[in-house]
């Protein structure tokens, strides 16, 4: 294995794509097909299924292939798939590399292993272990909040020279860490195309040198990313800042969630905003996780009106 | 589901069975079926398979449940089997539950939900959605050092009170909210069975009303755990408290691991132990973790010496 | 330097004294002799001032002083005393040892460093240099929830053997430390006097081989304490266990509070209770925390009544 | 107090002031004003005293006062003083306010409470209990790292309008939090300075709309965060950036130390940097903390020759 697996193609805006349900919490296709449609005709450089905004944990295996499946034929070559192999420790993750692979995708995204305690070795040496099962590009998550290890750039950089890893998609909130990870793999070649997962601070990390971003909040509005993308692309910084100013109020609607936290409140108040936005036809969560409601969906569409992405006089659907 | 099932025999000592490997890293099915043996002989009253001990986050589901199948028919109902559900999130962990159950064990035992972020909500729904899934009893395991969640003691009785959890699983570390879920459960007519996994200090356990231990420092020692257990059956505390003070210095050999932390030292010492005793073939480990070598071993044999679980004068294995 | 130290007097029951505050927030002398009375007529073995029950991180250096003068005065002698030098970093404790030494204490209890970050090594040194300024007992307070660092056993036995310190007052929740602790400790000869500092189970920490405890809810009702200690003394572990279980369910009082969280919550719950029980003539906190009121002194009152602290039919005080 | 508190003079570059020893580790009053001078001469527009970089966390009250006058002295007026008031609890932190006032500085800063567990309503009452005392311009520090409570943006912002706070230094590390603090600081009439004290990317604090930084690297290189100020004001994001990653790569002193982690190392690494530079004459530090030596140091002069700080042949100090 070596680092002649072309990357070029990872670059731009890659959003992670959140997961339509039905009301009785299956897969919604037509919802589905429409919010990947919508985000690839904005001008979007890739999508990425099966990651923590893509409900990965919350999906059995028969769900997650599924999906896997459907996004592969709705996609059909116009931009890469990305895929998330999330499981606990190295050969559950192998195992779901294999499977993934099966169904096509461009490139694999897998964490640190988590669950046992551990430390950077074994870190490492999963990423590594990982390798020696695949031909696909490769991205290290780097998600603490998640997983609870924050990965070292000298570690990453290393494993990018060596051919292991392709990539990073970075949401571990720690932009001291990215400049620093961004510098590294600059003086080492460029092995490594780094991503932001932070979609309040994407043009902090353009400035860092990111190849790109992974933002959640591009499912409900893909072209700002785009058009904020191309703006950086120009070296029109101002421009790259104002998209990021509205972007960055638009990402309240996560803020003041009052039912729950986490996961719940966050791509909850994502799938509300679609459902309110007509991209989705419910905003239907998976156990044990449960939809936002009553007060929450109103404060929501009350952001939606403010960045004129519903009509000030719409009623809130039901 | 309601209270009428039966849990009358979940009690005493439930050692988390340690796994051993080939060389190949496949299981050694010979040394597995010799540590089991030996400690049903040594009197345990329960053996609970798939736990953190068990190596659980590092088996492909493959290898899980024919560690399971090969568990059942060893034990072959000479004492209850209780099976770790580990998994993310609510949906992988009933399908976890469902492929346990079909493999005859005694019980299930389930950690909060993990990975995702989530708040006091989701984990009571976690719970109480496995339920809806599966008529065996149900152990909660709380486990925050793996899985960022501290289970509520008013919750967890709760949960009793409602026929969804019949026990549970402590190797929290936290002895203050140990003795008040004792207490609370105790003045709710005692729905739970509950159990200390922290082999250091059994003894405080029992002074809190514990219904039993999981201790595992019992693969090496199972005749201890058990005598101690028969001491505080018989109101012997000064027999419990030596026991204790023995199997606590003897817990020294997970203390000083120079090569790596966390389930590398503490399993790894643990099957480098059983390796040395004879009971196991090797200490091999799963991927990402490597084996522990040279000093550490060296120093693992020195406390089994003063411990008398080997001679004097025994070489070291290779 | 030397390990001639005497600290034999140190055993036992020490309570760290709540302060009795005027509606006016200045200490209340009459209410501070009064529970100081209360304690050592119920049989305390010594006591503890400016610990974190005792608000030293809320007086300025003034008040400290002001607290421990009166203090000294007031036990004149009757049992020994131990007084906080609680500051972040070593020269600012060096400082409040000097001052706290003016005042004819018998034992200082100083923290790991706080505030900057620092490793073993900082927090091993911080002690010896507390060393080289004073020759009275010095204790470790191992208190991780305020500042962030766990105290290590072995480094603790040695700091005991070389004379540095004379004792360990643990409050880290870490009940498998604590008991490693214990035994190495007693392996080097019992250099250190070893204190649990958690009310709700003390009787483990006595298992365990505690020297005695620092009960913040000893305040409430010393004589179970003292009690306790003297049927531990006798080898009666039914009477220590029985008497536990009714201190952890009166500890209830600082479970359910709802106005906040922490100390206001934990020592709030305390003084409000003291003022119900007639000790105290407030139960008024220093800024910026606030008193209890409503519904929470209301709950309190409850869980006094439930433990015959107070009479069933009394009023509550306004 | 109100919002008239004028604090138009807060912005731009203030760095935080590190302090010189002797040997014998007492100020060395001469390298002290040789940084300060050299400092002012880049053309920074305030410095910061009794910050974290200088080491007020070690500082009896004697030494921090010895300090402030000696730095108000020889500033003389140039540019604006800020001063730490670091300490526990409310009381405590206005004893430093009353007599860092009294030494004619131009603002004080003062972190959240620590030490003593609380929550939020404590955070907010302890900011408001100080200005009662005060009518000096007050910054919140937001330090999560040191006091373990991260300030919500939107509490401080309505501390702002309440003319409670006149700004903020932020060293949390939390850039999605910062933006956020920034958007509705503007939308609320801009009452807050907000200053970053993350050196490694101040460029992405002022595309998020900082007021100025508070960089410890720039005791090194104070030109050159004046430079970047500058280029910031004229709208030259090209600069910004290249000086960014120049000082973000000079950063790398404070990562690879070996000897001790924490403030030992980052303090440390900048106070060998200066003693190598010339600026300092020694890197003495504060006890629990130890000075580098040896291949610590000579990584530092490694990093400081290709930063073009040191001559490529000039000989390491001793």
């Amino acid at each position: 294995m070596d680092c002649s697996i072309d990357c070029s193609k990872f670059k731009g805006v890659i959003p992670p794509v959140v997961i339509p349900l039905t009301k009785e919490k299956t897969l919604d296709l037509d919802a589905f097909t429409n919010t990947i449609n919508r985000m690839i005709n904005a001008g979007v450089d890739g999508l990425f299924f099966l990651g923590s905004s893509g409900e990965v944990a919350f999906l059995t295996d028969a769900q997650r292939y599924h999906i896997l499946m459907e996004a592969v034929a709705i996609v059909n070559g116009r931009v890469p798939v990305m895929a998330g192999i999330i499981d606990m420790e190295t050969l559950r993750v192998v195992d779901q590399a294999k499977r993934a692979s099966s169904f096509g995708v461009d490139a694999l995204v897998a964490t640190a292993p988590f669950y046992a305690l551990g430390g950077p070795k074994e870190t490492e040496r999963h990423f590594r272990a990982i390798r020696e099962y695949t031909d696909l590009p490769l991205f290290a998550y780097d998600l603490p909040v998640c997983v609870h290890t924050k990965l070292d750039p000298t570690m990453l950089v290393r494993l990018g020279r060596d051919g292991v890893l392709q990539g990073v998609k970075d949401s571990s909130g720690d932009d001291v860490n990215f400049r620093w990870l961004c510098l590294q793999n600059e003086d080492a070649g460029h092995p490594l195309r780094l991503f932001t997962g932070h979609e309040v601070v994407v043009d902090g990390a353009y400035l860092s040198g990111a190849d790109g971003s992974v933002p959640g909040l591009a499912n409900l509005v893909p072209a700002k990313y785009v058009e904020q993308w191309r703006a950086y692309q120009a070296g029109d910084w101002e421009k790259v800042r104002e998209i990021q100013d509205y972007c960055a109020r638009l990402m309240y609607l996560t803020r003041y969630v009052k039912a729950t936290v986490g996961f719940g409140a966050g791509v909850g108040a994502f799938k509300t905003a679609l459902w309110q936005m007509g991209v989705f036809n419910s905003n239907q969560m998976r156990e044990p996780v449960q939809a936002l409601e009553g007060e929450d969906v109103a404060h929501i569409v009350e952001i939606l009106k403010r960045a004129n992405l519903m009509d000030a006089d719409a009623p809130i659907r039901e």
